[in-house]
């Protein structure tokens, strides 16, 4: 897509009609149902110069599909996460024949967003490495086994040189390795296991609750030592991970459960 | 599906197997993917036994669609809304070939998560409404009018005798209208309209953040006497509606934005 002057958010959608359905009505009623949501004749004229979608192009892909780019001015875009995620494909994706592919990012709505705060450079720093080398995760399972189970095998990996080990995506808080206890002794076995060797191996938790629960599991993981933790964004929340990432210091390993 | 007697969760898939693909290993792919998620060989046997997910019943539906029951112990589902949508769905949502059509609760699992904390007779509650009739909801929208516009809005629905006006879930904490500011304004606007007319119009701002700003908002809400909020669960998270809903004491109307 190519570079635009302003800061307007430029969503790239792929439309296949109905027979008899016009792509121009099409991407006209994607540009008002992820805004004003409101029949055209009773938007004021200021809100639907400003606040209603543009659609930029449309262009025939061939057969019934159509692509187009509409675009969004940054008030409706916001600078809360959920609200990005509404404004993308809320509404619409209760729609047929709408499929989004692409995003162009202003540069202005990613800073106010915010990235990784340590990206892989800042991951291998974690785990004490200098050069460039992949680095080697396992995952923390099966469910079912205790915690004093758990932190046995992270012990073992932590000694056999894995850089990551990080919870399964499914232990959460179950009776079998309550959180709390689970997240002291993983730990625990971790660093224990680099005292023996010399390494950085580093334990990430998997987070598994909704607020403030999540934030408790948050400050449990950081007493304990922990220096980063997974979550599955798509079930926990996506600005759930953006608060994470950016004010815990914590490194964030995205789990991709439910994406589809 | 029919009663059991134990408290095992029972969910039902249907299957569509590719040409040569064997119904029976996909649904015990399914049970341990769900689960321990490991090479059925190196499951130690008694986490195999009690983890696992069991298929209970394997069904044609013609073609090649199978139905499948798989039953899982109450350990793998835990007690958190994460956990639980992990376990239903979570990894294989990225496979294909799998649609999740019934999902039997347990009354014990059910009571762990809790349900609506007011129901329909709590919220006709909320609006003073002694008998049973049908509730009226409009929409606060559109984006990009000031929080004193919503405000004056809101006064007229509320004179109108809308019982719960409720913000468009594209109103999150955008320059045009700031929550703190919008919420106060439009739920003071209510409160002067029922001084008026006698009747008690609620306002349901929409919360649009993940932890901990989601905890500040509930907060703001409830300090101008907001009776309830509005989330989008599959935007902002379940969990957090969950939380919502058990411990704050307002009344939670979701929206199904991102709901597919």
């Amino acid at each position: 897509m190519p570079a635009f002057s302003d800061d307007r958010l430029r969503i790239t959608y792929q439309l296949t009609c109905m027979p008899g359905e016009d792509p121009e009505a099409k991407a006209r009623d994607i540009a008002f149902e992820q805004t004003v949501e409101l029949p055209p004749a009773i938007v004021p004229p200021e809100i639907a110069a400003r606040m209603v979608g543009r659609v930029d192009t449309l262009d025939p892909l061939g057969g019934s599909r159509w692509q187009a780019v509409i675009s969004y001015d940054r008030v409706t875009v916001g600078i809360e996460v959920p609200q990005v995620v509404n404004l993308l494909f809320g509404n619409i994706s209760m729609k047929s024949g709408i499929l989004l592919t692409g995003i162009s990012w202003q540069t202005p709505l990613l800073e106010r967003l915010g990235g990784p705060a340590y990206g892989i450079d800042g991951v291998r720093g974690l785990c004490g490495i200098a050069e460039r080398r992949p680095l080697v995760c396992t995952a923390l399972k099966p469910v079912g086994l205790s915690a004093a189970e758990l932190a046995d095998l992270c012990f073992r990996f932590a000694l056999g040189g894995i850089d990551i080990i990080k919870d399964d995506h499914n232990l959460g808080d179950q009776e079998s390795a309550r959180f709390r206890e689970r997240v002291a002794r993983c730990q625990d076995a971790v660093a224990r296991a680099n005292a023996q060797t010399g390494s950085t191996s580093v334990y990430f938790p998997n987070l598994a609750n909704g607020s403030p629960a999540v934030t408790e599991q948050v400050e449990l993981a950081r007493a304990a030592g922990c220096r980063g933790v997974m979550v599955s964004p798509l079930i926990v929340g996506l600005d759930t991970m953006r608060w994470i990432a950016r004010t815990t210091r914590l490194a964030v390993l995205a789990h991709p459960s439910m994406s589809g």
